[in-house]
């Protein structure tokens, strides 16, 4: 495959390498020339001329017009992007009156960097791609975007351009939005009651270390749906407000459940939900070489780690390790553990 | 250090676990003689007659009554207690005419887990342990308590009853009530728009996994002050889906600074901020002992992980790891793991 990548930063880049090293071909177009070549010299082999594919990788509200040019210089016959909201994208494309010559995109990878120094050729192993056709894609262009996403190691998920903009409002924008609320709340809190957070706020908060320049652009796009998605949610919080101030236990209570309910829905490791592994906890004491110890005690017992977590909190002598184990090891690798004189414990049941 | 515990749960347990480990000698009482029993046989060490000091660790409503009824049976001279708020333990114990004995303890340590079969004598170490003694309290009680959170390795932070229940408020409380909200609002959300959830999802939504039997009392006893620190968010709620609405961009731009700033303010490991490590990222093969491969190569470069985490996504085939490493090991160790045949990158810079 051919494919030419308007915009030689984080996502474009890293998308030049990923298909280069799948045998694709790529050319890089970007206004800051030296962004260009830095991603040419990554990628290495080129083409001169159209390509089979154009890629937009460019910020959302540059996306159409971007398409509009590529298409009148005939860079290519399918064209489609990286942007992060579609119905705008969509909109303004079916007004140039390219609608079968496009299908959206939006792989559900990225990260805080930008640039193309920092690109890297795994960025979308293992993620969802969406895929937005509209009734007038046609079907060349449908199968090629799809192709790019397999190629690359992502997996391709078909979404109209709507339910694709409702959906990230719900698992992704909406939350970006509370954790910065609640973060930001955070400043007018006492330094001495800080001192005692958990994991649990770190875990609610860290997305609120994104950068504006990514999110304002991209909250102001998909407005209309996060507000439709967090009115619900600020109706509510009026309500338990008044659940709280009364001392409600009952309300309270089945708040609790609600969120035990919603939590349960999403989904976890290759698919499935965290339950269905053994939890274990492990004490890691602070000096080098305890990992690698513990790890070839689970080498040697052929027990495979599905997830790890380290829990900290401040003045912490000593590590917590938290691992997922496959249903039915834990107890056992707890035993052989506390054999070795590791501090273990599981978690489960 | 003689402590009669009353209340063999989990907490209860694992601080008797704790206590017999730095060599103090412990008693359990608990209505459930089945628990007492387990609880005592854990910890080995056990002693008759009255105790220095006597830890209530019952459920908060229950803390002040079993104190009182501790005190008519002079079964100590000073008494603690373990509950998730303080005030309204405190307004009791004074009612009762026992200010001077009492000092109210707290600490940062729990899990979803109950009963003394799950108990760990490891739970409080490196955790806060919130002491709130009151005007009254004698010294000798403030001494006691203070040496019974150090001997289980637990780090002492002093508050009055008033500015522990707003931290807690802050800090644990409030955040609990938002993923619960957000959680609860997954439930009406598609299927489909649910598997392009990304990490950020599962880490705003982790604590909305609790347990309504120990939320829902902790939630209406400390209402008042969760509902303070929650109501200038719901304010600021409803001013952001305006916001979104409107597509303001610079609004939503500074939401998501102030955001940032908030964030910065909470303490990483060892109290620093995340921000001082070295970020790398390597690409772990989904097959049995990889993790003990990579660690003996930590091993081997005297580098040391202080914090690891895993990222998942549906159907990943291979994981992602994220390692913290000290300042200015990152880019060395990635090189290192490359020479090795390991895909592994920089985060930082």
């Amino acid at each position: 495959m051919k494919v030419i990548i308007e915009g030689a930063g984080y996502m474009g880049t890293s998308l030049g390498m990923a298909l280069t090293r799948a045998g694709g071909e790529v050319r890089f177009i970007d206004l800051n020339s030296g962004h260009a070549e830095l991603a040419s010299a990554r990628v290495g082999k080129t083409f001169e001329g159209p390509g089979d594919l154009f890629v937009a990788a460019v910020p959302t509200p540059a996306v159409a017009e971007v398409i509009k040019s590529a298409f009148r210089q005939n860079l290519a016959t399918s064209f489609t992007d990286l942007g992060s909201t579609k119905t705008n994208v969509q909109r303004e494309v079916e007004t140039f009156g390219l609608s079968e010559h496009f299908c959206g995109g939006h792989p559900m990878a990225g990260s805080e960097r930008s640039g193309p120094a920092g690109a890297r050729s795994d960025l979308f192993e293992g993620r969802p791609w969406v895929i937005t056709p509209s009734e007038k894609t046609n079907p060349a262009t449908l199968v090629l975007v799809r192709e790019l996403a397999l190629s690359v190691g992502a997996l391709p998920v078909l979404l109209t351009p709507e339910s694709h903009d409702r959906a990230v409002a719900e698992v992704s924008h909406g939350p970006q939005v509370l954790a910065s609320l609640l973060a930001s709340a955070l400043q007018q809190v006492d330094e001495a009651h800080l001192t005692i957070a958990g994991q649990g706020l770190r875990d609610t908060t860290r997305i609120a270390g994104s950068h504006r320049d990514v999110w304002a652009p991209i909250l102001s796009t998909n407005g209309a749906e996060i507000a439709a998605f967090l009115e619900p949610i600020s109706e509510e919080l009026e309500r338990v407000i008044g659940s709280l101030k009364a001392g409600d236990t009952h309300a309270l209570g089945s708040l609790i459940e609600r969120g035990n309910l919603g939590r349960d829905r999403i989904p976890g490791k290759h698919g499935s939900s965290t339950r269905e592994y053994d939890q274990i906890s492990v004490v890691l004491p602070d000096k080098p070489g305890q990992l690698a110890l513990l790890f070839d005690i689970f080498g040697e017992l052929q027990v495979n780690v599905e997830d790890i977590s380290m829990e900290h909190s401040p003045g912490l002598p000593s590590g917590l390790l938290q691992l997922s184990l496959p249903v039915g090891k834990g107890e056992e690798t707890v035993e052989a553990l506390i054999e070795r004189d590791w501090r273990a414990f599981t978690l489960s049941g």
